[in-house]
């Protein structure tokens, strides 16, 4: 887990920017707005985030001109500040792919209630609880949690720090906690935002075969209790799926986007992102979800099969337009 | 591949059924109606199985008051045999998750004319026919059987007892044989329904990269000969793809559908579960197929793309009536 | 890389051809007509090429008696030259799968600049760059290149000759190199068109978990400078990307598509083969993308969600004629 602390003042070199405020305070995290306590440093770019930055706890903020007059924090003054985000989200992110555990730690797991496969890498600092199963070519990566009881079928790999609970089944080739698509765009390039969250499955949650869980921004992706996933699915960064909801496959759910408790979402969905859809919802397969889902109740949207020659009147319409 | 016989009274007991029959009565594997032998225990919960459990060969059948009266075979009373079936599935499955072979074989395999990459397992009872090349990373469970002169890529996944037949290519990190997607609701939970069945790939199947292939809950999930599929494809459980037909990347198939002989079935395609297409079926890409197609032709369902200005026109009553 | 140099007499007496022309011709490799050069053999079978015949300058060209006497050039006669071009593939292709590299060359990289992890596979002749990180259980096959400073996470497989520029990103259990999908038709069953090309990703690119990139059949399938992609995302064979374009999760693009700079690509779509997007297209998730898109701008398709009641009342003209 990268965690390192800066001088407020070090920040504002770094970024290139300009400070106001008390450049000795000591900053140890980045946060959102409403996330952040006292010793963290948050952002602003987007106006629909103003009453957030009213009641901060944050230590300080960037900003650029706009938002400089609606900030009662300190500040560092910015041309870009997504751009700023993203250049500090690296700073703190600090070497994690400077270096690599190239040291296998499988002795410390080498306990008689736990089985560990051949060719399965151990970073540092595990936790591996009784009854684990960890099978043939899985990546374990430093600071893990595996609560106890959980089985990894072969080939699974969890990125550092993420935390999984007891009695849960990942099937294999499954990806769990990699990077979010994030990125600030600057002149001719994309600026990487690091990923310097977690992901967090909680207990009896079943993982498909190649399944990929992005780790959160800022925060947690987290699965909760008796979660069930079909194979191929994605959830990308930030999202928070509810307690024995079911996911069919290759469905994928956009960033920072809430499902509730007992949905069951069928196969092939598309769903974007900061969206939140409520309990007991029900959304057939092949279904594009663009907004938020505030009743249960049952939902499709598919396009359904034609033969082809009447589907090519059908889309007369859209064929005409897609001409103009 | 899991294997064990129950007395009839010991699944009564183990189920909290009432027993209206035999209890000495051995008990070899769980089936469905129409494939339930003499030793074989079935259920019932669906009125569309009704004439099957009129002609079913099981030894006993799982059910609850509303189907005994149309039982002529020994039966386990249960209030709940949708919950009864997955308890059972996991009384015949053992121990499948509480041990794992960490011991390699790979030993067995070391014939001039079998050719085993690096960081490759291999468990017991393995059978690899000559001219067989198992790539770095992967993984062969118990009781596989690779025909001759087939061909895995790295990281590929083969979970126990997994049948390949001749001359197949299987491209890197695809998984064959993972668990089904299925759970039986109770109260508060799912309860896992262990698949207790197969897949069987035949010959000259090509199956690209990162595909999942689910096992069968009971019987098989069956690849016909020269069956090609691209990259990402999902097939579920007890899925039957026929002779030579080709599948696009992202397609899936969901459970128990059988697709016909020399079909063509483009990218990004979802089929829903329990329908049968028939022979020399073209569906174009990214079409949901809701129900069995039953004449050969081309099929069609793709919403098509348009100037975002236009399509927000073109959807102004599906939009209308989402927010109604 | 597959490298082999024949006589024209050699391949046509393989392919069971008529030979019009030199038979010393040495002939080095295949190629499309507009790409072939004076070693090359090209073939026709589609009349839309009849202008690269005659421009080509391919050494001898294969045909069916339709093309004849179009072709200035020498040429071998057969029934089906799409038959006959797979079949030459696999002529060249030569023993690719008939031997694998079990000898692990990872000494050769064994720099302090170059950091390998656990049960990694290094291929013959391969050529890693300073700062490079190959994560656990990767494979990198024979030929490859690695830039400065790419990071492999763990799993990745890079397939043979695949060339990897600097400053990458490639998250785990992404595969790049595998064939994609190219079988000619014969009889009864399908001939497989082997990929003899390659894939090439520039700099600075970042590729999520699961992705799938395939191998150009002839030729070179291209990331350009600054793409990113999402997780679990597909390019197919001889496709190119251009600079700074972002794709989301889940997004499928088919063989030989050419998608422009700088553009934004949503999540679940499915983009036609042999199509040709140009710079700055947004295109919204879950869209399928049927022809080129000749102008910048935003582009919708997906069929958004309804009440599911609402939506079968919606599909009612579509139900009606899948029923007719």
């Amino acid at each position: 887990m990268p965690k390192k602390t800066y001088k407020l003042s070090e920040i504002s070199d770094f970024l290139g920017g300009q400070l106001e405020g008390d450049p000795s305070k000591s900053i140890t995290d980045i946060n959102t707005l409403s996330e952040a306590h006292e010793s963290s440093i948050s952002f602003i770019y987007n106006k629909k985030f103003l009453k957030d930055l009213k009641s901060t706890s944050a230590a300080a903020v960037l900003l650029s001109e706009d938002y400089k007059e609606h900030c009662h924090k300190d500040f560092i003054l910015v041309s870009n500040p997504h751009e700023a985000y993203a250049k500090l989200t690296q700073l703190f992110a600090g070497n994690i792919r400077e270096n690599i555990s190239t040291q296998n730690h499988i002795d410390s797991l080498l306990k008689s209630d736990v089985q560990i496969g051949n060719n399965v890498f151990i970073g540092k600092n595990v936790i591996v609880e009784d009854g684990v199963i960890i099978n043939h070519g899985c990546y374990i990566g430093d600071d893990v949690f595996i609560g106890s009881k959980s089985y990894l079928h072969p080939n699974v790999c969890l990125y550092h720090s993420t935390k999984l609970g007891s009695g849960n089944i990942i099937h294999a080739n499954s990806v769990i906690g990699s990077d979010g698509l994030g990125f600030a765009k600057i002149q001719n390039s994309w600026e990487k935002i690091e990923h310097l969250g977690f992901v967090e499955i909680k207990d009896d949650v079943e993982i498909g075969a190649s399944c990929t869980i992005d780790r959160a921004s800022l925060g947690s992706t987290i699965l909760n209790n008796g979660v069930k996933l079909d194979n191929q699915v994605h959830i990308a960064h930030n999202c928070i799926i509810g307690k024995n909801t079911i996911i069919g496959a290759k469905t994928a759910i956009a960033g920072s986007t809430e499902i509730g408790e007992d949905c069951l979402i069928g196969g092939g969905c598309g769903i974007v992102d900061n969206i939140k859809i409520t309990n007991e919802v029900r959304i057939n397969p092949m279904t594009y979800v663009t907004k938020s889902i505030n009743k249960s109740g049952i939902y499709s949207g598919g396009a359904v099969v034609l033969e082809h020659s009447k589907w090519l009147k059908h889309i007369t319409i859209q064929k005409k337009h897609f001409d103009d």
